[in-house]
């Protein structure tokens, strides 16, 4: 079981843009320069939290990106879900019907034990998720943080924020 | 993030196991064959599941597999973690140490917030996973059963359980 590079990715872009000063956005270019990523790669990742609701796209020469919500109405789960679909991690494919002597069909109106099982692991999972939002992981950021983290983040926004129009 | 098919078929193979009689063993063809899946396939997920202590080789011509423990012993987990490996879903790759203006060396003591954050719905999801065994699964699989799945069951390994030597 394995999730693609681009949660780490949007997550930390997402808690770079709740840094944004009102009417504040960020290109593509500049996040994926902040994170060392690269920019083709990362703008599939934003345009899937733009379409998912968490991002906002303001077009145009001075366009860029900013929160969409609240940093605390933004939780993994939306970030997770966004980037990787909604697809539970666990398909069943009803092996139970395969084979030279399938199971009859009324054994086939509810998910077999198993698959059960697996989505009851994947509900405490998504659970977990939904429990945290940009804003806590913020708020544990800024606990740890000696100045060192949240000077990076100003020099980073007073060299690449702009002011886009609204 | 999807979780490959292995897991389903390595489940039922354990739980299709669960229900041999001493002594008694079944081929990959057979498990195989029950299932409608590829042998060869199958038989990379057996050998995992037995590398991991779940299943035991009986070699020979008149081998096969059986469990190596009890079902109450064997946990989805057990079968996940053998057939996926035990890295975690989300693979923290220090985003935060990239870029032109990483971070100083006295934050990367620990796991940053994000990927804390990840683990923990990581450690839910496993921790679910764990609280149920195989006997879970056939105690529940006979609650629902009105005796098709039962006969189906011992039809199975009237034809196909061999009596290995142990």
């Amino acid at each position: 079981m394995k999730l693609g590079d681009g949660v780490e990715q949007s997550i930390h872009c997402v808690a770079v843009l709740s840094g944004l000063s009102a009417g504040g956005v960020l290109s593509a270019a500049a996040l994926a320069e902040f994170h060392g990523v690269s920019t083709s790669y990362l703008l599939k990742h934003l345009q899937a939290l733009s379409g998912a609701g968490i991002l906002e796209t303001v077009p145009g020469p001075k366009g860029g990106y900013r929160l969409a919500k609240k940093p605390e109405d933004i939780s993994l789960l939306d970030i997770v879900l966004a980037v990787e679909g909604p697809t539970p991690a666990f398909r069943c494919s009803e092996i139970r019907q395969r084979g030279p002597n399938p199971l009859p069909q009324r054994y086939f109106t509810k998910p077999c034990q198993i698959a059960a099982a697996m989505l009851r692991a994947e509900r405490a999972y998504r659970a977990e998720l939904a429990s945290t939002s940009i804003a806590d992981i913020l708020a544990e950021l800024s606990a740890d943080d000696d100045g060192g983290i949240a000077a990076r983040g100003c020099a980073f926004m007073e060299m690449h924020e702009r002011k886009a129009a609204r």
